[in-house]
């Protein structure tokens, strides 16, 4: 393997160095904690678009990366030094998983039939290594709104045309699952809404795309690519409204098209701030509807509108959500931490795609060490308990178990003075679960 | 009837005078126009919050309303002085509907019995009125948010005494509804939600909200108060996460709970707003899913972040929401426009109230006007139509029937070039589409 | 001239049609209101960058438009072309001004002075076409962020050499304003803001970025080059932020770097936005400091975080805009309104950019006579005149002269009963306002 | 001392426990770091607002908290008793400092004389305490944002007599000052900003404003009140647009009026993040231009448009501020931190009010800990040294002292090639920057 990064293997060391250097502080693979490895907790995966694909361009500039790669200037060339310099990284870095998009790993032909044997081509490769790697795929997609003939989207288009297209692309990308043996299969859909509601059946819209998603899941059992189906909910951007806009809504979709038992939810931190959100309430809301399956690890600046796909860093972010994670037992049977994370654009330099996924997966085990302590020590769990205690039992559990009714429970609240009422809510202590936080994590991970 | 608001009748004066007086411009309640009277279109109800109660304070002042039965200092004499003050402003305006929470008409006593009585006094009164005056209340509703006993929620406190309580609260709201013959009843869960997810159990709460609104449905049947349900969201404020957030979100809610065949959707502007979403946004959602109930009109400033309840005057909003009501042939069966509305804190003499429920339900006859001329036009329909028709048959047909196949796809789409499929789309022209319909406001309005 | 557009010029046709076509509908170039031509009121010009360069690119999609210049693949070859198509557009659109950036015009070299060359031939051949078309150049300006070199800033970056580069860039960008004879020169400082406050200087960089326009300056007066001078604010996108604000942030560096002598604002509606401002808060604090240099054309979603630079179609920002316009007695000697607007991408055609251009110049042209008309019947003067007419005599005068003391003021208020003040304040009827503003635009328009 | 609080002095214990609890993990406030007192550094004072007279209520309900003093119905007993539980407060949390209203320490009577009367009644009190105790006044202000007669503005309002009285209740205000010793005098002009541009004489009323500055500075000379002035930005929140935005818009608006001489800023970190930037940004602006007052501590929720002045508990936020004031060398001469902070609506206890500051005492003295370490180890001195390195000689330090033109840096830019350029920048390599701060927090703390 021609050693072209400049950089060693990522090792754990420990605390010892203030500066960030070619290391990990927290994360150490193969340490069992909570019962199980550090790596089969977080399962962590290397994104292809962003690590090798993206060339650092904004809105207002072309790119600034600099990648070994791009001394090939025939696509195919290029896109065959891709994968030589995506397995070096991924072994240099100590991960177990990809992810990909179609497009991602080759360039389009003229046709489907060109395009398709160039992709063909470079899985032929991936396979090859997998092989002598190990390496295995999180999941793969298609990505189908960078080719202007997604303009108006792709199975929302208002063209029968482009959604024949777009189910031609998509079998092809779940035969390439089968290929590669992706572990789950996910549909994020940035084409998949409306930029104007004037012109827009939303109602046919939507009947379409679960007639999409309908045909792949069939399509899958079909061909024996039995990968975990995934919509990844995103508010906006691309479009102005995106019909998978968080985790709730694409519930309802998924309820109302009878999806719901074949297809779970892959979540994105900063798609969750976009939609309003944190993120964990996003995976607190798929887990309590038992949805959740995969987990886009990445952050965004909520005094930001848009997209910005920063590696994670910020440990009360990444304790939360490892902290929904360690109460639902995993991140789901088959989920992982996939980083669609990208540098800033000032920082082009092939180091700073180590650099980015060493802060993102040391900021993950973080979160999972201080999750798993919080909950060793069911100091959450308690505070939770108690507070709810009262429906436990007596009246509270009469209400549960729909014994009260209007009648009773008018009967029992009649005469009692207002103070009763107020006597019977406690403080919740806000402030002091804010403060135990920070002792967790500065106790947990300063030691 | 003291005339104590120093305004005349607001009657249909047309398009005379340029500046804003005590007639309407727009609003003409006997007019026929697409197939109805404007007066059964548009079913314009008063708050009673907003319009009797609201003293204009905020966050960092005290109240500056001046409103005349504030001369009453023992609470009971003011709101009845308040009933009198109402039915004299609901008839000088000329509305068919008002609306209330129990606590809007009479103060609490120290036990619920107490407040019981003092609002069936208030009530008896009203009762009274709608005799003499044929006034109808679109819809009633129980404050369970303001008093301290709701802190952490009603139906989803994390205490069985304040779900009691609540439970008794809403039998008795429920039993106004029936006296007043309500044709709607609304939840809006104020508290419902969570401040922090750290010491929440999101999905015991929802059970218990859902638990309520079971109940509630329940006890309606029993008493035979047949008044449509409706849940009406809100993403935040007063708590940091509502579990109603948006229309789909609460969608999502009541088909997990099995409340869609019962309750139906009660939106509003300035909420659409604070949850990333325009007004036509959440209605064309509840309408695709048929579950428009009824609408709350005001309107918000998308560069403030709090709810703000101004009175609606932007033609644009108002044109989009009727339009999808006339799309929708209704409101909804039952359904109304509520003012959720209030004057600015610096609009506090009292024939504020009447400029304000002048330019909101002006503006909703204009954009009633506005969106019945592009309906008539076909306008926006043949947009519509002719954007989709791809699917009305061949290929679209056999996609939208099922008969379409992943392979019998890829065998029409492997070959073709990419100039077919840029071909297929087409340009949607929406800057010709906005142009339009800043003719259509002003060519309807204007002459 | 080659008619690739297949669009007629654009003549106003008044308001026979509600759909829009090729014809203005307010837009009366010639005809005189308040005083002057509407074109000398509006001076509109065309931005050459959305308008010939713009190939609707998103940060998640290729470009969609289809432009016949792109028929050459050589790209001067295709420069060339597009001055063609541009001199052709502006004579069917019927505009006199112009706008570029120096990068639109004509692509890098491997060296500044082969760029310079580049330049200078597509410039040679504008300044031909100016000869025969009378089209002039409301501004022109240096592309200083597009280019990987700016990637830390231009008169901002960390490095010396980059400065040096863009001091190079901007001398020979000063001369080319000289040759085509620009009204304004513009500085809009994409890059010249901060990714990261830890590695910042802010202090350095806005010393370096205030001598950059002080060379400018006295290098235009070193050539005889008179163009007001004129900087663009924009809060943030590219950078997280960036240093030219909003007009209060850069009338404040301007301040404190004694450039408010020789430099005015170019304020944008879509940038007031994001800052959290309306366009016409910015126009007013600009017009307050004598500011007020020239605007740029467009309109922004409010909920929408970043820059969509959509054509302005919002009949109430295009009348609050002019309505300060008016106050002003013109946009600024020198100024005028550019479109800094792009079709949206699924608005590809070719004649979307005129649909574009129509229902931009006819709101703004709308706005104006709505505005004029609101001037001329001295409506919103009188209420401005009224409130605030306590301080044209007696004690009010007294403050403002500087007679009044603290003391005096004291001796005035120490015994006025509670009730005193709360008379001295009266109602704003905003409702009425807001009411009487919806008449006069529908009723100057819609006759 | 009547221990009502049922609460111990609060003590520093270092790290032993995880469970906040009644003590201080990092603030000890006689520790010497970085040359002094952490007391000395922090300075911290006690908002009487938010501590002792905010009752906990929000736009959707009645106040929840329980205050000990509120057993005396009578507003002078009640002020009264506040006093004892106030300095009882101070003494136990161990603070120096406090920060008042007028309006917070005793209610108005019907005159201003009388309101006066009140109020010099509780500040003898006042008075006493601080003899025993030696409580310093961190700063006072003057409420003119409650009462109804400022619903149009105090200094700002379009009204004469409300001019005067605001000038009348300002100079008592400031007499006050002068007996209690306050280091500063804060305005914050809660009403001091517009609900609409449409009525608004924005240069008339910014006129007005620095009037009453100028008054106020003048008047406090006169009397020998030498406190630091200080203005203290907000962008909106109660009124749409407040002229206090931010610090740029504050300094710009000093510069105009002549105010930077006598007057500096007061910041707070919610204040930040609802003008869009954050709090780091605000003090950097202000530290840059020479006129950092003193500051704010609180936090909001950047998912929350509206100011909830939460205690501060984020150590990343807090380790940017405390950095700030370490490169500052102070937070300002007589600058302190101020809790403008309260607790949540359902932390109704009284000892909340001690687990608030805790949080938030604490949560600064680890911010100030790490930052001086940081300082210490010159870590981001060093990066920001060698960023800029290229000005301190040669081409750069001609550049800044003036002696390069545009000339000779396009004689030395002209021939480079592009890649000159591309090697002229560096890496920023702010992922490794994130990923340090982040073991300079955990390992400063935790050990």
């Amino acid at each position: 393997m021609t050693e072209f990064w400049h950089v060693p293997e990522i090792k754990y060391v420990g605390n010892h160095d203030l500066k960030s250097g070619f290391g990990f502080h927290y994360y150490n693979p193969d340490e069992v904690i909570g019962g199980k490895k550090m790596r089969d907790w977080l399962r962590f995966a290397v994104a292809y678009w962003h690590t090798f694909d993206q060339r650092l361009v904004d809105p207002f500039g072309d790119g600034t990366a600099q990648r070994p790669y791009d001394k090939y200037t025939d696509p195919m060339d290029n896109a065959l030094a891709k994968v030589d310099a995506a397995f070096e990284f991924y072994q240099k870095l100590g991960v177990d998983f990809l992810c990909f998009h179609d497009r991602d790993l080759a360039p389009e032909g003229n046709t489907l039939r060109e395009t398709n044997k160039n992709l063909d081509k470079i899985v032929d490769k991936i396979v090859a290594y997998q092989k002598t790697t190990g390496m295995k795929v999180l999941w793969n997609t298609a990505n189908m709104f960078t080719n202007p003939r997604f303009v108006e989207g792709a199975g929302t288009a208002p063209y029968a045309d482009i959604f024949a297209y777009s189910a031609a692309q998509l079998k092809h990308s779940l035969e390439i699952g089968k290929r590669v043996g992706s572990e789950n299969y996910v549909f994020w859909g940035g084409r998949e809404g409306y930029e104007s509601l004037w012109n827009t059946d939303l109602k046919r819209e939507q009947d379409h795309a679960a007639k999409l998603f309908h045909m792949a899941k069939d399509y899958a059992n079909e061909i024996g690519f039995d990968a975990q189906m995934l919509l990844e909910p995103k508010p906006k951007e691309p479009t102005t409204h995106q019909y998978d806009f968080d985790a709730a809504t694409t519930i309802a979709f998924m309820k109302e098209y009878g999806l719901d038992k074949d297809f779970k939810l892959n979540l994105e931190g900063n798609h969750a701030n976009l939609a309003g959100h944190t993120y964990q309430h996003e995976i607190r809301v798929a887990r309590t509807a038992g949805l959740l399956g995969s987990l886009d690890a990445n952050q965004g600046d909520k005094l930001i509108g848009w997209d910005i796909d920063e590696y994670p860093s910020n440990l009360y972010e990444t304790t939360a959500a490892m902290y929904e994670v360690v109460q639902n037992g995993s991140i789901g049977p088959r989920g992982g931490l996939n980083f669609d994370s990208k540098p800033r654009r000032s920082s082009f330099a092939p180091e700073d795609l180590f650099y980015g996924h060493i802060v993102g997966m040391d900021s993950f085990a973080a979160g999972l060490r201080v999750a798993l302590r919080m909950k060793e020590d069911h100091y959450l769990d308690d505070i939770v308990e108690k507070r709810y205690s009262s429906f436990d039992s007596g009246l509270g559990a009469d209400i549960e178990s729909g014994k009260a009714t209007m009648q009773s429970l008018e009967d029992y609240s009649l005469d009692k003075p207002q103070s009763h009422w107020i006597d019977a809510t406690h403080s919740d202590h806000l402030e002091q679960i804010k403060d135990t936080i920070n002792h967790y994590i500065v106790d947990t991970l300063g030691k």
